[in-house]
């Protein structure tokens, strides 16, 4: 959508599995022809965009590939990028080019319904460079991200994924696992989570996203995921011990150390 | 402000320990008087609402108690309620009332500045009514929170404190773990929570709450908040397991089950 207000792209074709969300992105004006066809899809395309979960991208490139122009782009908006490029570069053609980008932006519903061309105005887009990477193509990818009013910068891929682990995937994991915890709860006969308030609200909001794309962000991302998890496991059992301690201090600082991280956030 | 709107109240004494708040609670015309003394705010109550951190509330209390009226009643809107209830009943003089309340609605920042007349509508308040509770006060007190537009219901005081432990004291102590487990992290020199985007946001918005009232909530509520953490902490284990075994299955079943959790919230 917002590619196109900017006038960077002629056709858009959407390779979809459902019926019902192809027809709403042609009706939204979001893609111009549907098909649940890859090598359709494939045709004549100059940029492919890989916006499946992750560990479905590879199988989606190599049936698009034999319809590919030899010399297409390809780039990906997935939240990890190690596996992507690693999964991703073999199946390229000789001439093609590979620029692994992600957009840190999103909201907890999916589907072209939920589409929004304003969700990436002054956000980050990280681009992660690999072998494959040819300076035109990341200069095609950096293009059409600033054109969405992203924040485009580069990085390692490696760098990525152990950041994003923190950043991005730990919280969702905790909010997730907040949520289920509290899923069949029952006090008395009475449900607890009927009795929160913002604070439930807000820290279990993202526990509402996509199954399916977070099972692929935690097995593509594992061992930094694992490490980044293994940092809040600490502390969660610092802050039962010092809770079965009545240690007031050691609360104090856990609760301080986290106010301070929140109020430096921008 | 909201009693004050509804005609409820004559005069509204302050009693603080900072004179900014004070002084920014005069001004924005909440109270009509501030003093720093006990005595001066006992003189002539009614009613006294205890809104100090939990374990403050005992003591001042007592330090008010001589100059109270001998019928005065007294509320609180302390977020644990057994704890409340067994220290305050003891300062009660033999005339006097307890009703304790709990008032479930709050926002990450404190003081006189933040205060907000609209903060209580359509949230629930829940009086947990004890052995000193008189219907007369009991009444009183509901009038006093229907007036902000609140839903008050009554329920024992130790379903309280087991419900709370998780709808609010649990959600509270995850995200402040969360933030704090952030807070010094940093991969090739970079600072993750510079790359979050509205989920860390989310997250952690209320680790920016007061440790002093948080510090106060955990040990005075202590044996149900160990039971609650205790369920959260099986839980991450629970993933931290799956992810190590690349189990998908398993992930997928803890995602799934946090959807349907925020998926029910109201």
């Amino acid at each position: 959508m917002a590619a196109r207000r900017a006038r960077l792209v002629d056709a858009i074709v959407g390779l979809g599995r459902s019926e019902a969300n192809l027809r709403t992105a042609v009706e939204r004006g979001i893609i111009d022809f549907a098909t649940y066809d890859p090598a359709a899809a494939a045709h004549d395309a100059d940029l492919v965009v890989m916006a499946t979960p992750i560990r479905a991208m590879p199988a989606t490139l190599r049936a698009m590939r034999p319809a590919l122009p030899p010399d297409a782009i390809v780039t990906d908006v997935g939240s990890v990028k190690q596996w992507v490029i690693e999964n991703l570069e073999p199946e390229l053609g000789p001439a093609m080019a590979l620029v692994a980008a992600h957009p840190i932006a999103g909201k907890e519903t999916t589907g072209a319904g939920a589409a929004d061309p304003s969700l990436f105005q002054d956000h980050r887009v990280l681009i992660t460079p690999s072998a494959r990477s040819t300076p035109e193509a990341i200069e095609k990818i950096e293009t059409l991200w600033k054109a969405t009013g992203a924040r485009v910068s580069q990085m390692s891929s490696a760098a990525h994924d152990r950041i994003m682990a923190r950043a991005s995937h730990l919280p969702q994991i905790v909010a997730s696992a907040l949520a289920a915890a509290l899923h069949d709860a029952q006090i008395e006969g009475v449900r607890p989570t009927e009795f929160g308030a913002g604070g439930l609200r807000d820290t279990t909001r993202i526990a509402a996203s996509s199954p399916e794309m977070w099972i692929d962000i935690c097995l593509t991302n594992r061992a930094a995921i694992i490490e980044a998890l293994a940092g809040f496991r600490t502390l969660v059992e610092e802050f039962a011990g010092a809770l079965e301690q009545s240690d007031a201090a050691a609360l104090k600082n856990i609760f301080e150390r986290g106010r301070a991280m929140r109020r430096g956030l921008k």
